[in-house]
């Protein structure tokens, strides 16, 4: 089996068997980083160029480790729009890059929509590693390979999503993906972060936190962006980690074998206490092993055949 | 036949049979870069960096591409000027880095002569990749390569390059080279952009745009430098364009056949319409495929034997 | 033999003999840099990450190479504290990049004891490529292999430490090494930068330059940080370079086959005249070549057995 799509924009893209698939494959890429050696030819002599507009050490060097551990060649432009562009349209960097014959290109981009232009412009394979508000795919697919490889399953799965669920590429992605595996999802947040007709994504919303955590098998805390503090979006945020944040007081009212999720990188003490990161519910270094797995996974699928 | 000299810091430096030699030598290269597995061993165990004191995500781009696709170790130097030397002296930081056996240096920087300061100094070959208004050699050459590749010749052709005469390295190193191969040469532009004995270099200078045009094979758009405008060499963009943009009605006086390039990246509605841009006759992303495989030939020919 | 410890952090954590396998290894890495493949297969499948909170493009490129030259996958994360961890602690961003499994993480750091942090939380292997005003152990073990190199022992070694003692690393890396092995050191610089109780570290205070190079085998210049004139550690660079630059008059007090070390970059006609710098006597770009050939060994002694 193939994936249909040159290139993976949106969780929209991709069929249950299409996740499947890329979960699968996943999980015999991760092997190869436990490895001694851990590097295999499958990608030699392809060109892999991430295209980053927003900065971001860890996306950015996740993909840069899967493409050389497949033996791609990586190149990395990251780069303020500006100094980019110079006056360039989106479109024509672009097509620059692909008279260059890369084979993927991973974008990264402040404004949703940025890597569809990109892929309907050119025939390179493009990866959307997180664009505005919009998606960030690629999260959502190793948090589900996380929560498949813990608990065996996603079909079922109960997940409360936590944060600022209107502003979160990772929770639009997640919340799309869970859907479709036949995952149960709800959200909980401020008011002001969470959509307005968030039930028609067939979403419950659960105003308390402490609710939301009741009887679910994976909480997935969202990065808090200190930036909205000035939006007014929610008044401090020490106030926002009173009423959202993960205490060990919170956790006491999930299951005892629940997991704790986060994107990353955590805010220590806002989003969650330090106890509950270090501790035993929490998987968070998992997702980001996982992350280089699921690249390679996306990589050899998309290029490598 | 090899070339003489260790290093490529101007046109001047070639004779017409080395310029012959590396734009033969790039035609087999820019084979490699079609394949399924776009890689060759030929500089495997070979140090290049690219050490770029201007900031160019393209030019280092494409030399990254480069040499990782004949399989060298590329290690890119990109800072300004001050961070890189900390009171160093350009010789000094290039001692330095020659101490670390590199094979070849591509330089950048907005002095002109500072590529052939590490010339003269270091046994390391030395690519100018563009020095001040000097020279930006290795564009004349995918320039070059892109005209023969698409009428067959150099010797007689008729190029007009169009813009800031003056400060453009792109436009130096271009006369040179098709001086030598037997071209005409005419320029146009802002008078206050024409350097006034620009007939001693034996290129003709035409004021009129459309006269410039005018039974020329090849239509040579140079880049508007936006921050020349301080200058006032040239009283706004929107007046520069009106008279030196290229039109579609501006290429009706032309040949049908003519071709347009840009050393990029282009302002959009600046140097030509975008209708011209995107029209038959722009041959602009030709040059951007043909200058990965020029720099791989010059890689080759300069540390591949 | 093998190194006893997973990490360099500091001299101290070596033994006489380790000294000795790493400046051995050495010998036979640096004949890899100068063959005409300076590559070897040594780390293939390795993920070596160069984890820099302070510029420094000479030691990262140094690390760079050495780990390229050897196989590696080399990451370069090159960052201002405050962009890399975005709320992180330090610690976070170790686990965070320990989870995508690196074989070796290189560290350089403003503040001492960061590579420890790593070390201690981290199962990669960690190397303090410069912390505050700690240490810079890769330095220290590159100047002993030239003083090695150049002398034939480093045990009965007369050597020389000018400048500013109290906060440079290379400085504390030095001393610590050099008397481990053997070797007699004493210091010299303005009386505000040379801490109180050096005496206790074996060292020599000799307050007048010209005293100081009498007789010693080995004179090394430590580089005049600008930014601490602020500090009114000392009046003036003027003032600096006229009483404890290296010229020429002081060197004729000193034995005619002294040799001259700087750890880079030089701040020409401040920390020594040009005249010394590029006489006979200066070693510095032997140490700049070395430097590759003890990082290679060391990459190969932690994480190549």
């Amino acid at each position: 089996m193939e994936l249909r799509c040159k290139n993976l924009l949106s969780i929209g893209d991709l069929a249950p068997e299409e996740i499947t698939l890329i979960l699968d494959t996943a999980g015999s890429m991760k092997e190869v980083s436990e490895r001694d050696i851990k590097k295999v030819p499958t990608l030699r002599g392809k060109t892999v160029i991430n295209l980053f507009f927003e900065p971001s050490t860890r996306t950015r060097t996740s993909f840069e480790i899967a493409g050389k551990r497949l033996s791609a060649d990586v190149i990395n432009i990251t780069a303020g729009s500006s100094s980019v562009v110079k006056g360039e349209t989106l479109r024509d960097t672009g097509e620059n890059l692909q008279a260059m014959h890369p084979d993927l290109i991973v974008v990264r981009h402040s404004c949703a929509g940025a890597p569809k232009i990109l892929a309907d412009a050119l025939p390179a394979a493009i990866i959307n590693a997180g664009d505005g508000a919009h998606e960030h795919p690629t999260q959502a697919l190793l948090d589900a390979f996380t929560m498949r490889e813990r608990t065996g399953r996603l079909a079922g799965l109960k997940v409360a999503i936590i944060g600022d669920i209107t502003h979160s590429r990772v929770a639009r992605s997640n919340i799309f993906l869970l859907n479709m595996m036949g995952a149960q999802v709800r959200v909980s947040g401020p008011q002001t972060m969470v959509p307005r007709f968030i039930e028609s994504l067939g979403v419950a919303f659960v105003p308390s936190l402490i609710d939301a955590v009741r009887d679910v098998d994976v909480i997935m805390m969202l990065r808090i962006q200190r930036e909205r503090q000035n939006q007014s979006l929610f008044p401090s945020v020490r106030e926002y980690s009173r009423f959202f944040g993960l205490s060990s007081d919170v956790l006491r009212h999930a299951r005892p074998d629940v997991l704790v999720m986060h994107p990353g990188p955590v805010n220590r003490g806002i989003e969650m206490s330090a106890e509950v990161m270090d501790g035993p519910a929490s998987i968070i270094l998992d997702q980001v092993t996982n992350g280089v797995a699921v690249r390679m996974a996306l990589m050899y699928l998309l290029i490598g055949k």
